[in-house]
């Protein structure tokens, strides 16, 4: 007997590889194998391949091809950003938000303990890191600013634009995490001298990702070796992941944004139909498509989404798995609001009835697991 | 009209994916997509497929699994090593051999640039990176010693394990490249504090390397995010190219090693025969089975390796294209010499028929472009 598939409610900590993006990596992967830095023409068939992607890339994002340099992933990308512009100066602040990614927030950490400056500015209690946090920030030393597009946990989105113009105004650089925004709203990163995009999030493989960086901007590199990615990210480039990047990428212009909302938004009408008490995380924002950050007060310290019987999704995000989420203590949450808070994530292969049984099935498990007198 | 491809003698810039490995990565790409550090049963199920897989690389190399740390591949696994050893403290001193892959020689300089001590062993005229050469660039402040097991360009094969005796009798940590090791020598890693290895040059994909990292080791790690891989290395676990690595590193058991080696003798002898004076670089030592690097004394400055009809083969390394060979300048070449050598590389899919197709064509180009009276 096999069991039953949980429903997969967790897309926000990855998605499947879009059919399409399968087989357009796998020529890569066998007969076109080459290395893009070899000049014979297995290197040429893997570089054209590798350029088209790149060129895709940009066209989504607005930006040019050169400014798209290719990583092993968004924690890579937040790091070369982070580390790499306040490293090529002996000293300089650094301004990010306390609502970050773990890779941007232990950056941060890291450059502090080398001697750098840096303000970790507070969101809102919907998760909003807004413009006027990050400008009383700013000092004479800031370099860099880094506020993420749209958060992991709650799906708040920040004006992120409005955020950059005001930096550049005063000469102070700006990067924007947008690994949960890019594939979910429209981006032109051509407002942004630097933006994180992943592909897992976005139904291409793990193990890729893009830091934008743009043209005439220079890092100081994290990893070196070879002349690949302007000299700026070295090592054998990822061809089949970058050519599968090239297409998801494409896949997310026949938008599905609009009716991952929708699905959302039945998610959250359902839930508070059946347990009106529910909170529901960042309601006071603009939000990211496909994130639901649900808490039930009427759970204990106790409960943990292991407890719902056949749906897949977590606490928080699944980088910080048992570690308690930083996020939503920087929105105030106490321990037991943390412990029975759910982050629901959707996503195209979402349907209508998986989502009414997943529903269900939070329901009962949240009755079952509450004191009820 | 189809043109037939070239014959490809380039095994040692990159191989193609061996296609168990493929059909190994496929369900991790499709169905079992689940992000590892996820809890539900998508989670667990990518996790243990990731466990799986460094149960079997650690097994391979004779270390445990939790020595095996996961990384986007050789470049990123030799600078981990190498920065993330020295940069544990603000000062010590670095030992590494000229003929150091250019990510390990870019670490140094930048490790130099901050203040490190470096020094620079030069190799034999063959190519070997000798123990009493070590042993005379060592000092009371050396914190790492960093030589490869098999030089990628020459082929040239090193005493490591002496080598990494010598550093750890002088409680010196020490480091390997073994890029182009594993999958061609017997390696056990358990005499090194920290090995490298990397996916593409053993018939699994790029993008996907290791870090093997002796237990109770620490080092200051380059990019963190989330609890992964023992906090040396965040981001999201790269699953499918795990998995294939895993499955490339069993193929390697049943080893082809030594038939590459008969098809690389092979090779030699018919270029010999042809044309006497070829200079076979490193011929004096031991040398890894599959790379081959042949100098023609009547080839002038202007031969390059795309004029070899019907043959994919390099000049130096892929990673050093366009640039010149820091190898051949450190083994005492000059500029008309290591304009006149080329690396041929051997593999699986060498048959012996190509192999003389390719010889003929290599040595009716050689003929052709040598001014002769």
């Amino acid at each position: 007997m096999k069991c039953e598939e949980p429903i997969y409610l967790d897309y926000a900590a990855t998605t499947p590889v879009a059919p399409q993006v399968v087989t357009a990596m796998l020529p890569f992967l066998t007969t076109a194998f080459g290395n893009p830095s070899s000049t014979h023409s297995y290197g040429r068939t893997a570089k054209l391949a590798v350029e088209k992607a790149r060129t895709s890339i940009a066209s989504h994002l607005n930006v040019k091809p050169s400014e798209v340099i290719f990583t092993s992933g968004g924690s890579e990308s937040n790091t070369l950003a982070i580390k790499g512009m306040l490293q090529k100066q002996k000293q300089g602040h650094l301004v990010l938000s306390a609502v970050e990614h773990p890779s941007s927030l232990d950056a941060a950490k890291q450059l502090e303990k080398q001697g750098y400056a840096v303000t970790i500015v507070a969101p809102t209690s919907d998760g909003e890191v807004t413009e006027s946090a990050i400008a009383q920030a700013l000092t004479e030393e800031t370099v860099l600013v880094s506020v993420m597009t749209g958060n992991n946990e709650i799906g708040t989105v920040n004006a992120v634009s409005e955020i950059a113009t005001l930096c550049n105004a005063r000469g102070i650089k700006f990067h924007t995490d947008a690994a949960q925004g890019v594939g979910h709203l429209p981006i032109d990163a051509s407002h942004f001298d630097l933006l994180t995009m992943t592909g897992h999030k976005l139904y291409a493989p793990k193990g890729v990702g893009v830091l934008v960086i743009k043209d005439g901007l220079t890092l100081h590199p994290m990893m070196q070796g070879g002349q690949t990615e302007r000299g700026l990210r070295g090592g054998t480039v990822n061809v089949a992941s970058i050519v599968g990047l090239g297409v998801a990428i494409e896949l997310c212009q026949t938008s599905h944004a609009h009716s991952i909302a929708t699905v959302r938004d039945n998610c959250e009408t359902l839930l508070l139909e059946a347990i009106p008490d529910v909170v529901i995380n960042g309601q006071g924002c603009a939000r990211l498509p496909h994130i639901s950050s649900v808490q039930f007060p009427s759970l204990g310290i106790d409960f943990s989404p292991e407890m719902i019987h056949g749906v897949a999704c977590s606490a928080g995000s699944a980088c910080q798995s048992g570690v308690g989420s930083h996020v939503l203590q920087a929105i105030g949450k106490n321990e037991v609001e943390i412990a029975s808070t759910l982050r629901l994530s959707f996503g195209r292969q979402t349907s209508e009835d998986d989502l009414k049984k997943a529903v269900n099935n939070i329901v009962s498990c949240v009755n079952q697991c509450s004191p009820r007198v």
